[in-house]
């Protein structure tokens, strides 16, 4: 069970769908041969991506599990701390 | 043409061939209502593996096109700041 | 009025007063010409710190403001999307 | 010696010393138990203008010392080694 509505699930799977594409295309720019400098562009597009995509799921937590432990006073301290970490690795 | 050795191509592949896995694992875990928090720790290591995958590519650039550019006197102002551009972006 | 305790703040002023320190050490290095790669290493020092001190904030922030609005039902929606923005731009 | 011209370094040293300022002013924040989400929309301007400082210098560090290293063929490896690792952590 986590925060993610139907409408968020499809809209999230279409975006890492994409994600994967140009993963793939990674590749077969490298294997290809293909400019250094285009390969990061395509690097940065990916990690853009992906940021976005944690930046949704974020939000979606926090309004969701992290908005019901602390109003059902179960496992907030839990919830508040295991999200700081993930927070911790999302900024580096 | 670019600086990447054919063991560097291989090595870079297989990285990116794992990262195209974690892409397609977020998916199911999205689908199938994975907890957030362990979706996001998996959007972590997917952006961690293209950041060092980027920074190999980046060390095989400068160690490639940018130091022929220098050393044969060859459009060596574009490739720096073409260089400084996709840095930006990287470090955003 | 903040979610900071006295100890906190005595703590946080510390590290910031170090990273005043270091941001006019910043300007010394550039007047005399000390070697670039020096100067980015501490500028990289300095944005480390910045960071750990913003993360800090954040998590007596998510602590104490954002659980307070949350388990009071008072507006919790605003305090969330206001948190939200300031991660977005706190990751970048 | 580095590579920075005295524009560079006046501009520069202005610009550090407002961020002396405001990391002044952050502690002020603090001090003064300001919103948590406002002292992190000062920290976030701090980041950003540190990076911006880091990335002026970095580019000035390319097309000064390493173009240098490079087109004099004198110790190219070890400077361009030290590049990378700079930049490994500048994108932290």
């Amino acid at each position: 069970m986590n925060s993610l509505s139907d409408e968020d699930k499809k809209n999230l799977i279409v975006r890492l769908r994409r994600v994967e594409g140009q993963v793939r295309g990674l590749q077969r720019m490298i294997d290809q041969e293909k400019y250094c400098v285009d390969i990061l562009t395509q690097i940065n597009a990916c990690r853009g991506a992906l940021k976005k995509v944690g930046l949704k799921i974020l939000d979606r937590h926090v309004n969701g599990c992290v908005k019901n432990a602390i109003s059902q006073e179960e496992g907030e301290e839990e919830i508040i701390s295991e999200l700081m970490d993930v927070l911790d690795k999302f900024t580096d």
